[in-house]
């Protein structure tokens, strides 16, 4: 009987999948977490307008969405000061990453990302053939000059920068990266992952002229604003390089209700202000909670704190493990010499409560 | 200042878009539609069951999908009689079609489809610089011997054959689906996309082994279920085919409150029934309204009724175009000699009074 044909590039991708959720480990483990801190949801939730735009949106479900976002981009336009034409919606940045390196990679194509950034975009770059170089963090942070030479180096494509990042929790100050742009080579394009921004000090960010054709900055829904399941994440750049996302996307890929949420939670500045301060006073109290239990928490610009168990990764894997035996779901981060840390979401006291009580033990019984 | 490097096939790919929704006319036209009978969306909504299902779980919004779809899947499985492995869920069937085309096609791969057929599938198989070959329909029918024939012809790697079809809402019976799978040619995928199979008589459903290399099947939650903004179609296929989904998939692309309305709509078989009866009453009302003005109502298997308007493609799209003037959103087929014809989703009785009104001046505006 005939089988497929597929391509070589298919067949030459690895077959595991290595976006483990916390419902594929509770139906592992077979226990549910008490304490969901591993994924840097925000616990506190999204704006109860966002929640109002749900329920409406959702009595017209039978509809499909609108392809262009039309008002969720008026809304991004006129909050950041450019055109509805340098911005695109996707399915998550997730769902940005993986069109733009369709748009970008062909087999043997060259990619510089860090050590240990965020592996969903090495995933999608792969996934095109592409060629990943990797540069240490350096004490904790990206190592941007270092990402950069070897940019020149490798001739690359494409240059990933998170700020504040993914998994340390560190940040740029935005002059910084504003600054490196003018040493970028020739024909990379620097992908500005701001997923945690709105969370971040103000001097993070980056001003950088929107229809400068280095950068392309994305932004998330997931995080600040709390809309994690409704998968909305966007992008800003020049139009030109926007405009070529029309090429490929999945039109109508966006969820109708989401569309609403995603904007009734960017204009509620209030509910992101209240987050703000939550976030803010919920690292202190993580921090804290590391330094009780002799761990060196990490200052972050985000909405988790990454811990330093001190020790090495089996160490860590084994403290991530025996939290989650207690039922804390936890993260850390993949690669040396990060991965003598922990990362723990910020969320509200309760469960911070529940991470305060399992962590000691945990700590013991990893030993 | 340096600009990005494009792969060479979107530098080749069309910047136009294809995908023109019924908000964009509006906003275009700056007039409301007062009946939206262009999609084929299910007017009469969904589950209530699958509503109260988005309300419960918008309620945990900030939570991530899970990335494995498990209960959904494990409904899917049940109600089909397959295993959890067999089913893929994805962003739509558009999702869905733009993975396969991906895991496929690589430049220069020929696909053979009807002329006419699914323009999404047409784009996402030139986006991954496959070359199409298009077979005309036999009387309004899909030609599935005619397709097989020039599959062999081109060593085509996907054959697409919608049951029923899009856009003359025509069926070819299960039967001569399955009988056909023996000639298919060898290294061909047919891909049988039944995104409106619930709403067809049940001798539409062809017996085909899950297991069967041969064929990947792909259905929707946005037709009989009432859930197009939700975005969740379904593949069902051979275990080894469905696990390379993912490899590439965008594993957390899924909203995490549409994954359980899809599962809850799934689940309540009396609403299904009750669309199907209002479908085939509106079907019937719309032939008979077609009948009214002289047009020839070709019998449907879908949620829409096709009609063919009796003189050419032009006439047709100025038919469509006094429709839109007098706030009803209808479309047609888009090419030669389908476009004889418009297209009318069923809806209530309240919208298709809106378009019997409308029809006699729009048939006669456009003379």
């Amino acid at each position: 009987m005939t089988h497929p044909r597929y391509t070589r590039l298919l067949d030459s991708l690895p077959s595991t999948v290595p976006f483990v959720g916390p419902e594929v480990i509770e139906r592992t483990t077979g226990q549910p977490f008490s304490a969901r801190l591993g994924a840097n949801e925000n616990i506190f939730g999204p704006s109860p307008t966002a929640l109002e735009a749900l329920r409406q949106a959702d009595a017209e479900i039978w509809k499909y969405p609108d392809s262009a976002s039309h008002d969720l981009k008026s809304e991004i336009a006129a909050q950041n000061g450019i055109a509805p034409e340098n911005i695109v919606i996707g399915e998550g940045v997730d769902g940005l990453l993986g069109y733009l390196a369709r748009m970008m990679i062909e087999q043997g194509d060259t990619v510089v990302t860090s050590d240990g950034a965020y592996p969903t975009f090495n995933y999608h770059v792969a996934g095109f053939g592409g060629v990943l170089h990797k540069v240490p963090f350096k004490d904790d942070f990206e190592d941007l000059d270092a990402l950069i030479t070897r940019a020149a180096e490798v001739d690359a494509k494409l240059l990933y920068l998170s700020n504040p990042d993914n998994p340390m929790g560190t940040y740029l100050s935005g002059t910084t990266i504003a600054d490196a742009l003018d040493r970028l080579p020739k024909g990379c394009l620097m992908i500005l992952d701001e997923a945690y921004i709105e969370l971040a000090p103000t001097d993070a960010r980056a001003d950088i002229a929107i229809e400068d054709p280095r950068v392309i900055r994305m932004r998330s829904m997931s995080k600040a604003y709390g809309l994690a399941g409704a998968r909305v994440g966007y992008a800003l750049g020049a139009a030109e390089l926007i405009k070529n996302f029309d090429k490929i996307r999945n039109h109508f890929g966006l969820n109708r209700s989401a569309q609403h949420a995603a904007l009734a939670a960017l204009q509620d500045t209030e509910w992101l202000a209240h987050i703000q301060s939550q976030v803010s006073h919920s690292r202190d109290r993580l921090s804290q909670i590391a330094l009780d239990n002799s761990l060196t928490p990490i200052p972050s610009a985000t909405n988790f704190v990454t811990m330093d168990c001190g020790r090495d990764g089996d160490y860590a894997a084994a403290v991530v493990r025996e939290l989650g035996a207690r039922g804390i779901f936890a993260r850390m981060p993949g690669v040396a010499p990060l991965n003598r840390c922990i990362r723990i979401s910020c969320g509200p006291d309760a469960a911070l409560d529940l991470f305060a009580a399992a962590l000691p033990q945990a700590l013991k019984a990893a030993l």
